[in-house]
């Protein structure tokens, strides 16, 4: 009998083979009624999904790493939706590895990635690191890689980003024009791009708008919630407190949010926010949060079409690296009204 | 040179390993101080987490496999972090698998686990599986096997749960003290024992105050986020709609808040609503939504800490399979009160 694939579903269903392909991976896009039609025919013919089939075939790994600092962040979630689409048509399995923003942890899955265990590498690197031999060894070692949102530029390597610097001049213009005279900035990843040009669009956009940049009005944040939000505690009851704050990162607008609410600030009245975030939950809060939103799910697969396009050509050259920016939108809700 | 490790780390500075440990790993429960000063000392001292060393040592893959249906879920970002926790302590690395929920992705998985490239699996079933052939082929290959959450019954295997039977009726009981008279009950994994479970509590608790269960109530919904929508909406706007939903996961309380939202329908004062979920935005929703809140966190700490006992041993014995059962708890908020 004829392997069973994607093709012989597709013809055997009249339907496209991107069609079935989403129905296997119910995708929200497809039909319940196609999902069931595709499902119940796969398990009749007794279709195996390509990963399997094809590393056995092939006895290479067909397995791509994403290395990512966390999962409780809608931006990655989504991303990981965004590669997992194409690793599936690529027939690549995926594998989740978290740093949980830890350059240590990075090192240790950097050295254990490093053995050959993968054919690529995803990865969006953690907003402590400031050293990055442990990724260069990788690159040494001839496995491609590919960096999205938080990339690493020391290294010359094919990235996938949105325009940082944009989406931070955007959001902090947005405050101004909705009267915030002072704007606190909440920062994380200073040391990487990702950081520096979400900071360089704050800060030119105050200058462009006649405001004046105030050092103080940054606030260096970290990955421990608990001291995140006392040092937006200790900012929003100072003497000269903001009237808007920029939050460099969801979980900053989260913390804000609890902060003034332990205080019984009020948002917008008292003090605007908005944040860089895919919060799916963005549009229930109390008020809803306006916010950058990055295309997360296009980033996840551009970043794994780069990979495989790659993978599929016998030498890696780092002639290819290619790298690609998309576009973030502002979407205005109430946290901001004036 | 002797090795440095958590324990010279932790002699060195005078601290606790777990705290070592955790300060590594950037827990919340760790001051900022503390982690500088091990940070700093790791990094002179040139540590390397455990997993790598002791892989190249032992020549074992020292990597668990997480197999688990999303991770857009703050129970199964929680989880995670448990069983992180308790993966570094022992020295293995962690590989997250996602299944989308779909029964073929999922075999896909598995079959690609049996060929021995993790030591152990922890795995939450996907909510659309009925066959577990694939599930007990891992288990003849003597690949040991916890299951958290979504457990397979049909197989003689540890399993890490919460009470959700308990967690079902204290929802119902809920509602109902709360002047509820028609509650909606939002299913979803109806072949699983989790779904089953919940349901069976939402059952025997509305007989035990007397309410008749109706059929019509009970709407069974998929992972598609938009047919979801669909069938909310069209209970809540039927000629004898609800004025309580029971949502049995985190996702189908979203999607009942914008159904509810659109069709401009009050939160509690038309319709409450209660929903098993860890949401981290839970008190921050317009209104805050009340949760059965389950030890996420700590489900994964248990069912990592079971799976590194077995592989500790040297045979795996069925015999060993340990289930525990951990409390979830009810979490009032806006979204129920009367």
């Amino acid at each position: 009998m004829d392997t069973v694939n994607l093709k012989t579903l597709a013809k055997e269903l009249n339907l496209s083979i991107s069609t079935v392909s989403r129905a296997l991976r119910d995708s929200y896009e497809i039909s319940i009624e196609t999902k069931q039609k595709v499902l119940a025919l796969a398990k009749e013919l007794n279709y195996e999904p390509n990963p399997y089939a094809s590393s056995l075939r092939k006895q290479v790994s067909k397995t791509i790493a994403v290395v990512i600092p966390e999962v409780a962040n809608n931006f990655f979630s989504l991303a990981i939706n965004g590669i997992e689409e194409i690793a599936q048509l690529k027939g690549y399995h995926v594998l989740i590895y978290l740093t949980h923003d830890c350059y240590l942890k990075e090192r240790a899955i950097a050295r254990h990635l490093v053995s050959g265990r993968v054919d690529g590498i995803l990865m969006s690197v953690s907003s402590e690191s400031n050293d990055f031999a442990h990724l260069a060894e990788l690159k040494t070692k001839n496995i491609p890689m590919v960096f999205f949102d938080r990339v690493c530029e020391e290294m010359a390597s094919a990235n996938v980003t949105t325009d940082d610097y944009e989406g931070g001049h955007k959001a902090t213009s947005h405050l101004i024009e909705k009267g915030c005279k002072r704007i606190a900035y909440l920062m994380i990843a200073r040391n990487l791009s990702i950081g520096q040009k979400r900071m360089a669009g704050y800060r030119d956009a105050l200058q462009q708008h006649g405001h004046s940049f105030e050092e103080s009005l940054v606030i260096n944040c970290s990955n421990d919630k608990e001291q995140n939000y006392q040092l937006i505690k200790n900012i929003i009851t100072s003497e000269n407190p903001p009237d808007g704050i920029f939050a460099s990162v969801e979980h900053l607008a989260i913390s804000s949010y609890y902060a003034c609410k332990e205080q019984g600030l009020n948002i917008p009245g008292d003090i605007k926010i908005v944040s860089f975030s895919n919060l799916e939950t963005a549009p229930l809060l109390n008020p809803s949060l306006t916010t950058i939103t990055q295309p997360a799910y296009n980033i996840g697969k551009e970043a794994a079409s780069i990979l495989c396009k790659t993978l599929s050509k016998k030498n890696v050259n780092s002639e290819d690296d290619e790298s690609v920016e998309l576009k973030s939108e502002l979407i205005e809700r109430e946290s901001t009204q004036n």
